[in-house]
């Protein structure tokens, strides 16, 4: 069984913000060597998200306002959480769109759907974050 | 290290409906020879869903009741996602039930809970659409 | 490749409460002697939830306020699953904190941001449920 691990790094400008990281994803797949396998790619950082949907800018609009409406940003002392941090509303957001995706290698390219693709979504950024892509197989 | 793969086939004839997956994916697992692993089954489509939960037809209409409230279909021009399209909701509605279940697999069964089943969840039906099971074990 | 299964219990003296279990799931990867690999962890009950988020007791606070808000237990008779159960909320809960967790095992240990830490979330409590951990790697 061959493994591989890899961190990517973000440092993004705005507090939420929706990055696809599929062909970075396939690059690590490519280096691993693996053909046949799993690929799991998760956020490093409580307050952001891994997840598979749609490449396509107005379905982003519609994450970045169905989210505030489901887990508003403010008032920030509407949550417990935020006694010395104002991000609570981050980490409820992040319940909802999901810390990871589990992915099948086949024949050494990610066996995806016409459509899918992955994101790292952002509820929390302007500061350094991570995400985990480790994948098993031979 | 075997591995296995299979695509499950779906042309529901409603927009939203609910399919127990269960038996299909238990024998993929008998297919692939596999005695101890995890399977992944996750939607091809980024309308639809796979998750784990009662099979129950009370629940399953508390689940239209309750996602049609979080992210209600219509009016379709609420979501910039809906130009050319009228999806939009099934977008969101998927990221709170989860496009993939990983199982494990022990002694060649799926080693679940009492009441754990596999459900498929559509949220944008009247056309095939598809769901992958990857299984990874010895 | 090794496997590994073990089953944690829980018996929780209210119907919602958070457990901490990473150090649980730490001890699970000792056990299996799996240096790399991947760790499953699971609610194997459909009215419970494994999550990984901040260990702050002002946060499960907002996610008590939070979830009750979107999936509200009472009255318990505005959910079509509630003839004989009084739990429907519960199985709502659990598709947005979701069923399981799957990371990765790097050099013998959880590989995990800073803050990372696996939860169990009980949404029906006051009886025994279970949570499974399955490991495979090398």
């Amino acid at each position: 069984m061959k493994s591989y691990r890899k961190e990517l790094y973000f440092n993004l400008p705005t507090r939420r913000a929706y990055v696809n990281i599929t062909s970075q994803v396939q690059q690590c797949i490519n280096e691993s060597g693996v053909k046949e396998g799993l690929v799991l790619v998760n956020a490093m950082n409580i307050t952001a998200s891994v997840f598979v949907n749609d490449d396509e800018s107005g379905l982003h609009q519609d994450f970045e306002k169905w989210l505030e409406n489901l887990a508003p940003e403010k008032p920030h002392n509407q949550y417990n959480h935020n006694g010395y941090e104002d991000n609570a509303d981050a980490h409820l957001k992040r319940q909802i769109m999901g810390r990871e995706v589990v992915a099948a290698v086949t024949n050494g390219k990610l066996d995806f759907g016409t459509w899918e693709q992955i994101f790292y979504g952002e509820y929390d950024g302007k500061r350094e974050k991570r995400v985990l892509v480790k994948i098993i197989g031979e």
